[in-house]
């Protein structure tokens, strides 16, 4: 059998056996193969074979054979057969210095720096685990794709990326017009009002894999441009709509990863995620659940804790088994611990250990004040046992939250809580339709004013819940979407609520109240962060790492460095300077 | 049988029947289905019904029966069967006037005008022909995708919007970077050099549904932002290219259509098809074919002709069977067709009609310098008969042939000369790499500066063929290819050609050059207008009505009425202001 074999020579160096034979690694997207060749039999081939270097382009034309018993190489795919090549022809030359090797990995040591690996983006995507990641995200949504058209009868339908600036998000990008100057298209943080449009125009069950954009100060795991798995559903009902997600989301990680998560997803309330948690994104692969404490020290002669709930403030603890001994009193007063407090807003980090005794020791203001059997009220609330470390958090509700959360998550690495093999899938519901916005004075959508309003809540919707659920996976937010307002006259009191007057909500889309006048369905939907999801399944460190081509978190990219300075005659075109 | 209807109400007024029967036809994205309601045995549901006016959201709850006799309707798809209601529930009202009707149709006399259409966009999609080329939009995408990833293992890979400025295109798009003021991302026109980077990142089969921006003063057939279905190949050489492409394309029609192109398509070089059809584009469902006439006027003493000649001009003319009687000699001096001629850059419109003895008549000057030998050698050139008429275009060859490729068309639509059951599809192949342009005084790149040369003709580049194909149906280019430079020599040479120098070459896109340097395999690719395409193959009157939310031909989008001014605080964030 004859084979013809494009491909990069592979990393591994030559090595010229006693027999005079030359061994060479082949390597495309789907593998390596070895090639090897024969001084004697095919000159040529012997002889361009030994000038080769790596990453040199060729072609192969040969024999594949089995490999002589002490050439086997089991752990290799391939490791049964080889090519003996007939002819090998140069189809290009590695012409400057490689900056780094194809070979590395990232979890080397002389792993490459990630600017580096930007910057030669072509050799570093030829790496195997970039090449990995990489098609496992085309797996991903291809397996999306097909599980929503051909199981559910999903219509993909595309959505403008030149649109319009909406308020009540991100900052947005803008592109100025070259025709109207002085106006601009702003690019879609996300195809929200465009596939509730969709939904208006009949179109029953729509989704995109749809690229947003948010124009923010990045932080690691953002990107100014991103992927949505976006989708939207007439006639749906909240069950109905949970329940198609849990499957296509199960169906993903068994897909991708092989293992099932459990149906139905457990659901959390945001108000029981806040209060057990301390977060809307609890990862519950491991326990440290927050208490509220603030009951028993009502009163407490210990004022900074009774003047802090006379303020309207709360007290919550996290009671870390065995954690007197892992924690020594130094850190807690002004190691790591204590600056993960601090940085999340906490003025300081109280804390007590629980003695062999039952006695505590820790703050002598605050355990001198309590009687004993406040005391035992107090561990019993904390479920706390001889050796137990008991973290307060003080303050208005936000704060202790925040506090407790990145305190809860930051412990669990340290201290090794988290099982792996585990998977943690839920949903969090009932969220707030609006939180206070403490700079503007006013109150905001927490998810956006086109959420629908729980209509048991509808007397008063200022403090309403949501129909809305975001999906969680390990303490990440995967994915979140809600049921929409599909009346005109619901869909203005919210917008009156965040502050934007009819007269503005005309001005800026007043089409979508428009739109809910001439006959909309109930409906709803979600959107997935694409790039996130696939980093998850992929096990990747980054969001960057699943991105061909992503942008640095200073919003550049590193291969064709833009955003770039541009010719004089393209900005006279579009009738602005800059200052 | 139960079923729970959930749909639009649809466009036919409700009649009662002299039973007391109300019938109401109900509509969904998928179709329209009759219901029934009975005034005696389900109250409710028939009062509710009567209640109704168009486009109300209902829900529908009954027993789905086969009609009586008498109301079966064999043209609707469910005319067999009806629905009767037990109960009929409002979901949402219609509370203002509705602008059109659902149903009507974009032939009918009362046919809405497609601004009312775009700026009710919700509406106008509900219409069964702009649902239909919706749906079929999906389906051909889906097709595409499909084919590609199980046929040929094509990989799909999203590639960067916010992208970097390059030369050598259209108008770019500019969006300004907040973080570092004074530079800008440009929208991608296509995204070529990210595909071909994935080449030389080792993927060898990468395709993607693309979004690509043009800001370009709009024809009626161009949108500020289009799909383009992306591919690129490496390893494979021309003839493979173009067989997959062909196979792809003939699936898309044979499936979507019902009727198989010919394999292989045939093919035109470049010079074939200006010089047969005066079109790189040609539409060969009709002959009409050009004929080159200049060897036969040399030294004439008619000397609009031979001055012509003298001076680098050429003539050829259109011989139009049995054209003499369709056209006037009125017409041909001052009608439309003379516009025609005049519109394209032709001086006038010379020409001859082909008496019945073989005498011909039209420009004095001219039939009566030729002598009986040239007359005859010249009607035997144009195979021209008793009763034709010949059309002479006299000039430089561009505008020759743009005056005669503009007047074929015309005739051929007038005339009625085109078969509409044909379908013609061709590759149209051998183009020059570079084409003067005037105004520029310089070569530039008739493709992109990234195309192949012939390798046959790399002695004289700046004349040399390039190694492009065009793919045309019916007269439009529906996809445009080539295969790519992959040698960093022959790419500064090209790009040298046209007028970049090496700094400048390095400066915008020296990651090209470079990573033609790290072991480029040898790759070429295939864009598709996707919009043309599905507009083809909807028979659409225009690509607006094969994109759900498309801009106007000033750039608008009339329903969210993009671009729009913005908030002072965001172009201040952006510290610039315009003019």
């Amino acid at each position: 059998m004859w084979v013809n074999g494009f491909a990069f020579v592979g990393g591994s160096l030559f090595t010229v056996s006693t027999g005079g034979l030359t061994f060479l690694n082949l390597r495309d997207h789907t593998g390596i193969i070895q090639v090897t060749t024969l001084p004697d039999e095919f000159r040529d081939a012997h002889s361009t074979i030994n000038d080769l270097r790596l990453e040199y382009v060729i072609s192969v034309e040969g024999i594949v054979c089995s490999r002589p018993k002490e050439s086997i190489n089991k752990k290799m795919k391939t490791g049964l057969i080889e090519v003996a090549a007939e002819s090998v022809q140069v189809l290009n030359a590695v012409k400057s210095k490689l900056p780094f090797l194809v070979t590395t990995s990232d979890n080397a040591k002389d792993s490459v720096k990630e600017e580096i690996r930007l910057r030669y983006r072509c050799l570093d995507l030829r790496r195997q685990q970039m090449n990995f990641n990489i098609l496992l995200r085309h797996k991903v949504v291809k397996l999306i794709r097909r599980y929503l058209e051909d199981t559910h009868g999903f219509v993909e339908i595309e959505t403008p990326i030149l649109s319009r600036s909406t308020p009540e998000g991100a900052r947005d990008y803008l592109v100025p017009s070259r025709i109207q100057p002085g106006t601009f298209y702003a690019l879609p943080q996300s195809p929200q009002l465009f596939k509730q449009m969709l939904m208006v125009s009949g179109f029953d069950k729509y989704y995109q894999i749809a690229r947003c954009f948010r124009d923010e100060d990045l932080r690691a795991d953002r990107q100014p441009e991103f992927t949505q798995l976006d989708m939207e559903m007439a006639f749906t009902p909240l069950e109905e709509m949970l329940r198609l997600n849990e499957d296509l989301i199960r169906k993903v990680f068994h897909e991708i990863r092989g293992f099932q998560l459990p149906i139905p997803f457990p659901r959390l309330t945001y108000a029981e995620a806040m209060n057990r948690y301390g977060s809307d994104r609890p990862d519950i692969r491991f326990d440290l659940e927050l208490k509220d404490v603030s009951d028993l020290f009502l009163g407490s002669s210990f004022r900074v804790f009774s003047d802090t709930l006379e303020s309207g403030g709360i007290i919550k603890v996290l009671c870390i088994p065995s954690g007197a001994k892992s924690y020594s009193n130094t850190a807690l007063k002004k190691g790591d611990i204590y600056n993960e407090a601090i940085k999340s807003g906490a003025k300081g980090l109280p804390f007590l250990k629980v003695l062999n005794d039952g006695e505590m020791e820790g703050i002598p203001a605050l355990v001198s004040v309590m009687d004993s059997p406040s005391k035992v009220q107090f561990l019993r609330r904390c479920s706390a046992r001889p050796g137990d470390l008991i973290l307060f958090a003080v303050g208005n509700q936000a704060t202790v939250n925040k506090t407790l959360d990145r305190l809860r998550l930051y412990i669990a690495d340290e201290l090794d809580l988290i099982d792996h093999s585990r998977h943690s899938v839920l949903w969090v519901t009932d969220f707030p339709m609006f939180e206070w916005n403490d700079s503007e004075e006013r109150l905001e959508a927490l998810h956006h004013p086109f959420t629908a309003p729980n209509p048991e809540d509808m007397n008063d919707l200022a403090s309403a819940r949501a129909l809305a659920y975001d999906m969680v996976y390990n303490g990440s937010e995967i994915g979140g979407g809600s049921l929409r307002i599909y009346k005109r006259e619901v869909q203005q009191k919210v917008l009156e609520i965040v502050g934007i007057s009819l007269e503005q909500a005309e001005a800026k889309f007043g089409y979508l109240l428009e739109a809910l006048d001439m006959g909309a369905p109930p409906h709803g939907g979600i959107a997935y962060g694409l790039d996130r999801l696939v980093m998850l399944l992929a096990d990747a460190n980054s969001i960057r790492d699943v991105i061909a081509f992503p942008k640095t978190t200073t919003a550049q990219c590193a291969l064709t460095r833009a955003p770039s300075e541009v010719d004089p005659h393209q900005l006279k075109d579009l009738s602005f300077k800059t200052k």
